[in-house]
């Protein structure tokens, strides 16, 4: 039984009392995720115990490390769904790995007059890597149209897929809209036209189950920070077919089988990704993380957070002025990006901070989105495992407060 | 007064005893330091306190990070002696940061015909790069020779420095030999020759000090996990002025200033060089790394380790058969790698684990070094500010045991 008043003990973050007796209403997930106790041990563990390099000593510190990284491999295997550990790269984060697959990929196998497909809402991450290979190759970067809710317009889809198109890159969930978009379909219709799919799924892991193998996902990328796992670490997923025939884009120690002169060969998967020295102690306690969210077991968090997104929707819409961006909830993951006619979203960010509700505002790395949208910035909400529905309460009365101090009450 | 037992007491992983009560005789910092407890407690604090994902949020968490962050930044640029904050990158590492400069200065300034001068003790993350480099632009390498003790020929510099030359890079310490290089000389003769010097810093920004300005370095890469730091955070420094006429490599969120749907520009610096959430928490506790060395001070470190590294010399050429490479202790930061004749490398480090001593063997990702020594691979000791003298004498009396394992002692 999902209990969000327990899962939340487990944060320490949340122990704590700010100013004026207020509690840490935190709704600022989809940019990072507070870390669990487990995770904050688990890399005070390592350092307290039994620290050292990676890959590279025989010493049993450097040997411990060495499993602990792999068991971190494969407990990233596992809640992906992938067949095989050396499909799992570990990187910095979600925007390295995708570089990784433009870069790596995408210069490899585009050629002129060859098609990119992207869409509105995608983050600058899954963006502006592929608008530099599109100029790097003479490839096209094509947009495939939102429905007037915000979600991919697939009756649209075949005007925007054809046997040019090399490469289909979307995110699993928008980051603003929440949208989460149809991944098995895109997957069978890229497939069909011979191209790949590519999954930013930075918002999409932390709430639901992935599977790349049956949802037919060639490459993915997650970060770490988003999973209540560490900061600077990430994960690139790829077929090994498929990284096979990538290239690396960092070159240095541990990727090499052998450096001559003036040339070099690689090591094999996952090594070859894996350039210099990697964030130890952030992969071996991202595994903590993720045996934290398996033992609360996805079934449960996706139907706690559905549970705070229909909540939120409803109270949200009791104030006057408010517009929330994107699809109904029984179709969105849990983030609700909203504007307040006449509020400038960074006063309501800043009125909401002095009732201790944390929330972002801006354009969210999403410009495009934003100027489809026709705002500059919106205010985003966003909810993890532990929010309440108290949480959302607050938010509510913060931003009848803060309409009040921006004296739109009257209106 | 640097007291080297004190030191260590200030570092949890000492503070246990192996099986059989041997000590942790830890001699491997020029993989990877161990790290204090302050720098623990940094991270740790960070997550339990006021933890938000950065350079976005208003609310009094982010604003906290960001002033933490910056904090740091300007720490390193005193580090550095660098006159900007801005000057200072925070990557993922030294390989990440020396692959941006390669890629991102070289790829863009380089063309057929010009030349990069390496050398042949350089850590393959300051080579492959390169050499990748010269394949995409046509400019070619030149390795500077080295002397039979293992320092560069500068007496052969004129044959290899020339107005083709347009590149200079060079670690300031080499990672196997120990060999300290004239990092003042290297850049004025590049600077001559209007090349720009590249400097490898990650072993010698441990042990001594470093100041950009004065010795005319253009580009410096370091990573925190050497200096005491965590893992997953390194270190690019460039010149204002270079970095502003230099590419970024990885593209996504934060680095932006405008994204449209098939153009972008950049942020100034240093955003520009920082796409995506950045290793956050390993970033402000670089600062914690930074604060300890420098209460220790460079001055004592430097003669801590010189006592070491001439105590060390003196005790392993009292092992019949063994040979240290590199330049004598004078002319040397505190690495010692070495060969016993007869003895497997791979061998001598597990029968050295054996009574907790810990080195690395193998090639120290250093092959053309290793193919110039004619040795596939070597023991490599290397201390840290923790190490005394009693672990000289542990490791002197583990190799005595090792070559009684290994049935050597008759010869």
């Amino acid at each position: 039984m999902f209990d969000p008043v327990q899962v939340r003990s487990q944060f320490p973050i949340f122990q704590q009392t700010l100013p004026k007796g207020l509690p840490v209403t935190f709704l600022d997930s989809a940019a990072s995720a507070q870390k669990p106790q487990t995770v904050i041990d688990a890399e005070r563990r390592v350092y307290e115990t039994h620290y050292a390099n990676a890959y590279r000593g025989v010493y049993r510190f450097g040997a411990q490390i060495d499993d602990e990284l792999e068991a971190s491999r494969d407990a990233v295997r596992m809640l992906l769904g992938a067949e095989r550990v050396e499909e799992v790269i570990f990187t910095a984060g979600t925007t390295l790995a995708l570089n990784m697959v433009a870069f790596g990929w995408g210069r490899k196998h585009l050629k002129a007059g060859d098609e990119i497909l992207l869409n509105l809402m995608e983050h600058h991450a899954n963006l502006v890597p592929w608008q530099q290979v599109a100029k790097q190759t003479g490839a096209n970067i094509r947009y495939l149209p939102l429905t007037p809710q915000g979600e991919l317009d697939l009756t649209r889809l075949d005007e925007f897929l054809n046997p040019r198109t090399k490469i289909v890159s979307v995110t699993a969930m928008s980051n603003v809209l929440g949208t989460l978009n149809p991944i098995r379909k895109l997957a069978d219709r890229a497939h069909d036209m011979g191209a790949v799919l590519v999954v930013d799924a930075a918002q999409s892991v932390p709430h639901g189950i992935v599977d790349v193998v049956q949802q037919g996902i060639d490459f993915l990328a997650f970060s770490g920070h988003k999973l209540y796992g560490p900061t600077g670490v990430g994960v690139l997923y790829g077929r090994r077919d498929l990284l096979n025939r990538m290239d690396p884009i960092i070159f240095g120690g541990h990727m090499i089988e052998q450096v001559h002169l003036h040339e070099s060969s690689w090591a094999h998967l996952p090594a070859k990704f894996e350039a210099g020295t990697i964030p130890i102690v952030q992969a071996i306690a991202l595994k903590t993380a993720i045996d934290f969210v398996d033992g609360l077991g996805f079934d449960a968090i996706h139907a706690h957070e559905q549970d705070l997104v229909n909540y939120a929707w409803q109270e949200l819409h009791q104030i006057p002025g408010l517009k929330v961006y994107g699809p109904p909830p029984d179709r969105r993951g849990a983030i609700l990006s909203f504007s307040i006619a006449r509020a400038h979203p960074e006063d309501l960010a800043q009125l909401l901070d002095r009732k201790g509700v944390f929330v972002r505002h801006g354009h969210h790395c999403t410009m495009p989105l934003h100027a489809w949208l026709e705002v500059p910035a919106t205010v985003r909400a966003s909810f993890g495992v532990y929010n309440t529905r108290e949480d959302v309460d607050r938010l509510r009365d913060a931003l009848l407060f803060a309409r009040e101090k921006l004296r739109l009450k009257a209106v």
